[in-house]
């Protein structure tokens, strides 16, 4: 059995370690969130989701991307369980491009007010053209470290 | 059917979700914008046109060039099929390297009043030597996130 | 000036080293040979062409490719402007990425009646999915060397 | 308006070039097949579908892969806004990877009867180890050409 | 809730869906089996393993390998979970490199009598020189198919 | 034998060139230090960690991570054999991400007293979303040079 | 025909579109210039090339180089045929590698006068170990955009 | 402590696990062997070791180079520190490429009367012009897996 | 001082170690070459030369190549350093793409008499299309072991 | 015989162009320097030299590294071979990672008094840990450009 470290008194997830059915739509979806366990510390947390799908508000068809989400906690952590529950909550959702990787991030910084938070959308091409699209909350606080999200250029073929 | 997301009225796009015979020329070409629905957020949209060909305005060859554009809407989101058919009218169009890369960048700006664009036109090798061609309407607003392009150098053989 | 090399005469090429105006269709154009350096030897001769664009035969909007060509010549070398001016007639023509590809190839076999010969088309994305083409004039001569042709698969983003 | 090419007469498509909802099921889903235009030539036609998307029969959860098809065809080609339908339409489907696998192709080799083919799932990891599923008819015919699909090993980190 | 389809009757796996302890070593750990649902079909199946580590057993040093394994099943699937906790079951187990490898790989055949296997261990560095292990049970069926594994060779630095 | 230099006197190292036993938890790890030879001058030094291992503390589950520490030394280096064996402390202790790699900066921070210090900590998928975290001390001092970490961000599969 | 665009009056470049000697050492290269089409823009043009050769001027071998130029024009661009046979006339000529890439930056900065310039040469490794020189007229404009040349650092093998 | 899995007996190593001085020459390396734990088994072990220099026999100045080796044991399997040591004797030895390359492969078939063995030296350029060797002991057994080595080609700049 | 190794009795080349003026032609270069000190085994030796640049003969341009020469020495190897020379021998060279590269093929095959040769000559693209010449002896000996060459195919952009 | 382009007078370099000794240890090797041709303009010059190696100061093994050296000439700029064979020096010679990365730096400091001098130290790993070790004379000069020195991260393997 693992040796448990003493950590931050957590407010217990209710999604994490048991089946919970995928929301449905991100109305439907709950974000949950820890204690940070260093508060007193600025620094920055990624999450990388590939696995991203939603559909195209005006033909239904599916949309799909690579997220990425940087961001400094204050006094929140989002609870991975959950985000990855609402992330696959759009699914059968209708939106724009800009509108739901903007919308994602806004949901986060609600939900978490951290210090600072940004989300790149790097959608699949339609058309031949893939739309990207960058938010972040601001001027990042002065002495954290944000490294490149380095995720490759599109390319076409050859 | 999708669940469709409440959002801003549109102006609705003339071209979208039907047929459109292709512009002849970038004078032909309609452009078209929907109002952003993040108007009080600064976020960046990137476009990456890899299918790019004008012709040479002395000799008539064609010429190809790998496009990226990258913009900060303020109220207007340009509609993207209407960028690929002002994109593609240039097919039959004969203007420099230099004058079509920032000449695209110049009507954008003029139909849109970003907040900020910048373009850049990689264009594929003439007589051993390609031609890049990056310009940007200034220095971009402090607070937006700005990723590199990306595009990979040219590099001959070997 | 360089020093020339004797080397076995020529049909003089009749397009090469002037002012040529571009084909309007594949049926306009003109291909050119010139006679093999080395007709006692199998070698494999391989021309990269990342600027070929056609139009879809239904909707005509432009399509692109990279297509890569590889023969093994008897008598013949195909002269490489007259091979450049042929596939940039295309430009205006319309016909499915299957029948292009194959055509393509078919119509240097004809002119050319190489030892061998191959052509790959990959294309980019239509509806996300790329299609790409490859066909060869049956089992290669024994004692040559054909290196793949290396390009990339298609991946989409991230 | 592009100069079309005389070409094979084809059992019209009846869901190309219009609006088609998407089909829920496999099941529902209809694929559609149009004349080879080169029935006399064996080459092989690739498509990678980097946007298909699952569920786990056992738990629900979304999977996700990167798909390439490669088939030789016969008689017939697969009509590409079919297949494309036919791809989505797993998206609220049920099964396991090796059976979503072997089962794409089984169904494309009843409706096409290619001369052979072969189909490369590239799924996205679970519990850190991801799968792959290669299914091929049998051995080549002997004169074709068959590149690598040239996927990416997956990596983790680092 | 996803459409389940309809498959072949499965053993019942007895550690799919709920809370495992890890086994503490290789002989703890208890594989498990499905059946195969296209057993007269013959594929390949991958597994990548990027999170394998053991010890040394003559200093009790951790060791790191990267891990891919292939195989063409007969009349079983390994079950997945059951394969992570089996090469989680190494990790407090000391063993060389080419034992360890190559033992799993036996272990495996004996387990489910597959057509065929073959099993590469990549492992990290030791004295600046990394031991690569390559096993299979022979050679494989004639018509399957069987790509590269791909892992790029170690390359020290610069 | 080599020509030895004459350096700074350094306090001995206690587990340097010979058999020390892995410690079993961060806590009995002993971490070493020796003088810096150039305390005059602001240098960084990196270690990259692509062998770290620890356990989730809910699930006893291992998890991996790939970590890079950045270090502007003032008195002193860490002695990299105590490092290495600090950081193979971590193999059956159970601790989240965030705490585990913020945590070991922190001690070396405490350790070390370094006019700077970083860690970044690139840790592999669980749910298919990795995630990675990066910490700094504050703004670094103004002369050093702090080449970027350089991590491929994770791509998922295609 | 290409539909000719209406584009600024050029002093008529004397070397474009004719057959011109390759000019036997850069005192005898002619270098063009033609107006600056967009002289109200701030933008970056950049020229790559790597198909630069020049002597030792000690030992007479050859050196070879892949030098890539970036300028923000003023009145003036560079024709792009005579920076080719410019460059071109280097071929029998001998410098040192910090001479000869300084030396070509500031030709073209005296003849162009443009806002900024900066010129990289990237030389191919003797004994070992290549140079790079990189040299730019002092800190570009505040208001432009300079990509990164992004050529990949020299790794010797493995 | 880690759990030794019992093995088969092993002729002791003389130098593993205790300070050994390093060779002065080839011929002053001890090579060890130690029995190999599957002997019924045909498998492919890979050594890398991108840490080789030696001397050149003409002038004395130092070589470089990255090795592979590889081999299919028969009774033994080289120890690996002794081959690390083996390799590091011939640091001022001085010999050609090829004779260095194919010697240290004829010094293990004879040591260890492997069932198969190659060797890839991939040598850093001399005179702008590197030089690989690549050697086998014939053809290999038929029934193993010998993945290519995968080493880049040389390029350059650029 | 290094520590010569005894080797076979060489040829005394009159070019190593001493100044020697560029050949200003093909016909002015002298081919070297030294013993085989591994005559009794059979191994590839590959020289890569990016650094090749003839002149077109009917333009009097530069061309530019990377060139891979793979060959079976039986009694003979070239000295290098006269290969280099000889390469160096074609800068003011009048010839064309295909001729060039079987030519230096075939001119070092009369010399060296070796088992098996091949020669990939991959030329820096003319007007936007490069060209890939392949030529080998024939069949290769059966025992040989013979690695790709693997140069990256041309892109073009993006 | 190449055109000898007028160049500043130079300190005749006593190792250039004939036969040196390689020196034993760094006391015994001699820079040079030569006159910087363009000490009007800054710009900076980056050496890369792969083939680095020392031995440790404790245990004797050899080293290995790549080192990066970038700085901006002042009146001198360091003569090429003397530099490689003060590298080549450090081959017998014992030093810690810092010592001698920061030592090699400091060095050419005093020697060349150049406005600015960066060394990057990128180190083979031992112990499964490589160490990078980065030193800049402080901050560089603010009209000059200094691009990133681009060297991969490790990776471990996968
Ligand atoms: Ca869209
Ligand atoms: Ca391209
Ligand atoms: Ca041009
Ligand atoms: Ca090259
Ligand atoms: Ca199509
Ligand atoms: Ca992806
Ligand atoms: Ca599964
Ligand atoms: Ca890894
Ligand atoms: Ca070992
Ligand atoms: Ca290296
Ligand atoms: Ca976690
Ligand atoms: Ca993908
Ligand atoms: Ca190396
Ligand atoms: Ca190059
Ligand atoms: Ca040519
Ligand atoms: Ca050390």
């Amino acid at each position: 059995m693992p040796q448990r470290k003493s950590s931050p008194k957590r407010a217990a997830p209710t999604q994490l370690g048991r089946d919970v059915p995928w929301p449905q739509s991100p109305e439907e979806a709950t974000l949950e969130r820890v204690p940070n366990p260093h508060p007193d510390k600025l620094y920055l947390t990624r999450f990388t989701a590939p696995e991203f799908t939603s559909l195209c508000p005006v033909t239904g068809q599916p949309d799909f991307a690579h997220l990425v989400i940087d961001y400094v906690p204050r006094k929140w952590l989002v609870e991975s369980k959950s985000l990855k529950l609402y992330l696959g909550s759009f699914r059968n959702h209708g939106a724009f491009h800009e509108d739901c990787t903007v919308g994602i991030g806004d949901r986060l910084v609600k939900f978490l007010t951290p210090h600072w938070l940004r989300i790149g959308g790097y959608w699949y091409p339609r058309g031949g053209i893939p739309i990207d699209v960058f938010w972040q909350t601001g001027q990042p606080p002065a002495d954290i470290w944000i490294p490149d999200q380095g995720v490759p250029p599109y390319k076409g073929r050859g």
